[in-house]
């Protein structure tokens, strides 16, 4: 197994126009927080929010492409927004191998993204298979 | 509030052909267990296995289009993957209305995606809020 306990990992998103678009064409989620200005506005945010999900599209991303090892598979996965995400929010996610059980060839990964205010937007952990 | 505790949701999704390039297009994971058959079969599965987020990007669907309020925001998710989903795989997802916490304008929200053998593929459990 190549993967270390405590070895992390850095990678900068960015919500895009395309990636934004992109979702909505894809899954057909357009909740009007996430479409209509306006509305996120009344209910106390500074614009559309992004659709959550988007976050864990990154996620799929950085399991599938960018670990040391290809042969992953994703168990179970959560994640709490903490904070809303905007549209060209560059995010950086961060991730570290919390924990690693040989046995059962598990692995269990914290992440966070992280807004450029500093601000922690979102936070989770991810259990994943080697195969 | 309109939504009532113990109601129950059901929608069906199909892993298309466009939903699961849509998905590689947006995300970029093209992890040989996703984009590589011989990978796959060779791992033990019996053909390329699904992105689990697809099924995170249904779950986006069904809370921002399929709810009887649209003042709603996702606060946290979870999901276990139990058995691969594959290309074509006609999922019945179904959700109940688990909990709802008044004071704080919360809803729990269990839910799980069987597929068309009678499977249960995925389950797990989101908090949304009410705006």
């Amino acid at each position: 197994m190549m993967l270390e306990k405590n070895t992390k990992y850095e990678i900068s998103f960015i919500i895009s126009e395309s990636i934004y678009e992109g979702f909505i064409q894809l899954f057909n989620d357009k909740n009007p927080l996430h479409v209509n200005e306006s509305f996120a506005i009344e209910k106390g945010f500074k614009g559309k929010v992004m659709h959550g999900n988007i976050l864990n599209g990154f996620l799929s991303y950085f399991i599938g492409e960018c670990l040391p090892i290809k042969n992953v598979i994703i168990l179970s996965q959560e994640i709490k927004y903490n904070k809303p995400v905007y549209l060209n929010d560059r995010l950086l996610f961060t991730a570290q191998v919390h924990d690693i059980f040989e046995s059962a060839n598990m692995v269990e990964i914290k992440f966070s993204f992280t807004n450029s205010d500093s601000i922690k937007v979102a936070k989770g952990n991810i259990n994943i298979g080697i195969i």
